[in-house]
């Protein structure tokens, strides 16, 4: 690939945008080109714009971009990635997927719908197929993929090994980063020396994303995975990295060595294509038996790998162990531009 | 009562030791006259002896008594609260109920012995009815009652109001404080914007105890409840408060208003009885939907109170709900204080 | 004192006047009759009005009052507290004054008014004459008196007891507690884990306070205390007590026995007349080399007292020592309440 | 470089030494070939015998490594790093000094020896003149350099620059990280939520340390800077990274334009020189009003730069800034790795 392919980012101000601007930065195949955000920082340059909230110095590159307004028409690369507040995504990335752009979305606001890919590209690469109906039925140029909420992605990579011995309940307990709530996001009084036991809409996202996630391609929408799934979500004095304690029933009798050898045999579509994001593992089992750590563990494949540990028995549901993912990088960032690099890859994006 | 009762206690120098040197003071029945310790701090003072690691300063009452060793036979009163380290509890409880003491166990070592009351007055007082066929089958002139694990109060108090409709299974995830794992306890290299899913033996004495806790009277035994328990127990940066994520399968058809009622009905015999120690309510269900949270609400009932909230309808299980209690009052020094004054109230102690 | 002198309390919704209202219940002079608040808020009950964010639940002799709006004359009592943010307080408290009221401030805005005594009762309870010039020059039927800025508080309380041997040059560093800050206040994506080495203000706060509370009562104004000051003021991952790292230029050549003497026998008028909220002692010197820690001593005294420790030669300064003390509590709402307490003893409050 | 320096680590297995196996892999000039830890891991490989506490995990490259006791003909190579414990650090690294190998030291032990070089490349590389007297006096066919502690670093940096304008008094209080105290290190209970105001010895450290360090080379000694500097070492709830507040009396008068001219421009030899580890710049000033922040700016430089901050006027000693470095990584094994590199680009090492 001799040039990088030019992308953009919806909400690039923002703290999830900054994200995105962080792990862009020296991507191999993607060049951030364009920035755009709210009215009020349009026409100012991205440096003057934004507030840096990241770890050391926002990335040159992109500092001296101009900040655009997030229509259509300004310029913007075929390639944007959004980070849009909810409170606005819809209209606008619908509007760019209309005007011919691919929008690869962290935000919520189109997962469920039923043309819509809710993609985790080591699970279910092959919900990309409902991109044909997406743009048949709506009339568009261009399409929307959307990436899970971020203790999603954590929960359902976790389970993924585990699929082909059959799901069919699932109750998890997540103890969830502050990082995942924005900025300036938890107030340190709620959370300091504390737990904070809810977070507002996200039971029901891990609820049904799961079951979209880890369910069937059926043309122009997905089956559901028949699986009951439970979510009790919970904030924890943790900078970065969501952990979720999961019980799972499965269909199949199985032993533990079984499951040990499905996490240890895991792979899947990216890491076979060598996607630059992929990383190897995309899961990760660890033997010793107070892992994973989010402090520990969530940096691990540069924030891609999910990590997995303590498997055992459940008396009640049959098996339960933990599982950890980066909610800002495998949870958002990085789980968008593996999206994208998957649809590149797989021809369904312009270079 | 005009005359304080006399009591003792076992390893007193530790910190589950000095909880129970401060949940004793001022204390409207019982007043400390004796501690005992390990050898090496024996004959020193208790201020010399003891490093304190409590907020403020050690009481003065306490402070000058002379730390005997662990033997009955040195001027120990009839009641002893044991805050023995398990590697040394089973054989010293033993030989103080041998020699006619009446023990009151924080230690996890006699638990799970047919005939020992793993004791929470609110839920089991009718266990204490053991201590017949203990004193016979022993041949002992004193008696040993114990309470249960930390996290494991702050559950079956969560429970117990929902028991007239028929525990099936309980599936709970913790996520418990540092303060439970004494001193030095927890590296803060380990725990700080952490996580640490694994507490040893954690899980397994959450799963059992609560089945005995919950069971019944069954003359020189209890019957388990014959309900399946899975527990997750997690280490989070929490000071004090063990916070349990709890989904649960009743055998009733019931609604939510009928458990909240349970909840806001619940009515048990210390509180009846106005035992000192007892709190008003035992089990308070809060309303707001972040509730109950370790920071705020461990502290209510001066820490004896367990706090319950966001009870809601589980997918999986049936219903869920969060319950958190203060692991070193209600879960070990308060616990073991409202065990005597229950044995008090109820004649099995000598004033 | 037969009937307790009612109160009222400005700003009484916000995180300040949470932490008067809860400081005050069951203050045996003074009992709570009404609340102040924005227009937003008035006509509402406090308890509607409120969104409590201390430990436990809100006082229930409060949380029946209706909020009125903040002016005089909608049958505020005499003595009003003053929990107003900065941006409203300087009106308001005036038009108070003006009106007869008796307004007693945790607010900076009247602080460094030549003729408003800044009041730590314990050190310059004299200041309380400038109220006559107060009176007179701005024909005023009610009076303002100010307590400082919480850091200031447990600085010059640390100093106090120096002060017969001269205190020529002040250097300190503050650790501050997040409470300071109100509430959302701090950012747990900006404290946890970190320091950040700014508070708005705080350092200027600091250093002209501080002259004046030490200064010298001249008729109509203060003379400051004849000593440069300087602050670096940090926030740190702590939730209440403000640590204070002081080095100190004493003119008199003295013996580390000649401070820790100084230390022991300071004596004030609020403790010799015995007000309600004035701690015994009000300075408390610890021996241990590792005190004191704010989670460990910020609540000494009822969270009045402010501990002192590691006193030792300063190579540059000559002497150099750490100061502890609660900053909502010593640091806002008690000392204001103190302030009161001393000024009904005084004379200066109608009952 | 064609072939890569062997090098050894005493103390490889402690966390000190972990760092120094963390730091060095895919080190440009230097391979790890050897580990040396007590007798108890003597014989093992340094997987079995390594508890791994870093992020992530143990390198391969030394995973496999056999661990030797720490005696010279174990098959050491020349250059060995030391993270021996300073219970034992004197006669070890002696006894590898005197057997011809370079000991690069992070240990405190031969620090404040006259002709010991105590050294930060970036300050007083000619203070490795010393060594041709170290060699002379002690007999020593090899030779022991050190590095400051690791508070000291991020101090003396802080000044560097300032160090042409005279500097008379130094005033400092540092805000110290968890990772200093090594493993277990300091107990969660005692450090969650709380500020220790106590560092063992290591006030005395900065004080003479940097002394030496800012001081003079004199043929076989230093000369002491003739600067009095005083220390308050806290310890806060901060992962990596010492926060330093510092007062400073400079000899000359000056602007701060001139101050941070003098930041922005400093420049030093193992910057010119492009020595792997360091860093560019070496000392960062950044202009935001609230950094440096340890948990944003300590891995600057992959942890070797140190940040300054909020220069501005002191009322006491004349200026006054922060500073803050990464503890194990500036403060500790980096530094060492950067030590050794100096004395290799300068021909004071074999290859």
């Amino acid at each position: 690939m001799d040039r990088k392919t030019p992308v953009g980012v919806l909400g690039a101000t923002g703290m999830v945008g900054q994200h995105f601007v962080n792990f862009l930065q020296n991507h191999p195949w993607f060049e951030i080109t364009w920035v755009g955000a709210s009215d009020r920082s349009a026409g100012k340059k991205y440096s003057d714009a934004t507030n840096w909230r990241l770890e050391g110095s926002m990335p040159a590159t992109v500092a001296g971009l101009t900040v655009s307004d997030c229509n259509p028409g300004t310029g913007a690369p075929d390639l944007v990635f959004s980070a849009m507040d909810a409170s606005v995504a819809t209209e606008i990335e619908r509007a760019f997927a209309e005007a011919g752009h691919t929008v690869v979305s962290n935000s919520k606001n189109h997962r469920m719908e039923s043309d819509v890919p809710l993609l985790v590209p080591e699970i279910n690469a092959d919900h990309l197929r409902l991109l044909k109906a997406q743009k048949e039925r709506r009339g568009w140029k261009g399409q929307i993929v959307t990436n899970p909420n971020c203790s999603t992605v954590a929960l359902t990579l976790g389970l993924a090994p585990l699929k082909p011995f059959g799901i069919k309940a699932v109750l998890v307990t997540t103890m969830q980063a502050i990082s995942g709530a924005g900025y300036p996001g938890v107030p340190s009084m709620d959370i300091m020396g504390n737990v904070i036991p809810f977070i507002g809409g996200e039971e029901e996202k891990m609820q049904v994303e799961t079951q979209k996630i880890l369910g069937s391609f059926a043309g122009d929408h997905i089956v559901d995975l028949p699986a009951a799934v439970s979510a009790h979500c919970n904030r924890v004095a943790v900078v970065d990295g969501h952990t979720v304690a999961v019980s799972v029933t499965l269909e199949q009798a199985v032993t533990k060595a079984d499951l040990l050898a499905a996490y240890r045999n895991f792979d899947a579509l990216p890491q076979q294509k060598g996607l630059p994001s992929a990383p190897k593992p995309a899961v990760l089992y660890l033997d010793e038996d107070n892992r994973p750590q989010p402090r520990r563990d969530a940096m691990r494949g540069n924030g891609m790998t999910v990590t997995v540990g303590r498997l055992r028995e459940c008396p009640v549901l049959g098996w339960k162990f933990v599982c950890m993912g980066h909610n800002t990088i495998r949870g958002a960032a990085g789980a968008a531009v593996l999206n994208a690099e998957m649809m590149l890859e797989e021809g369904l994006i312009r270079r």
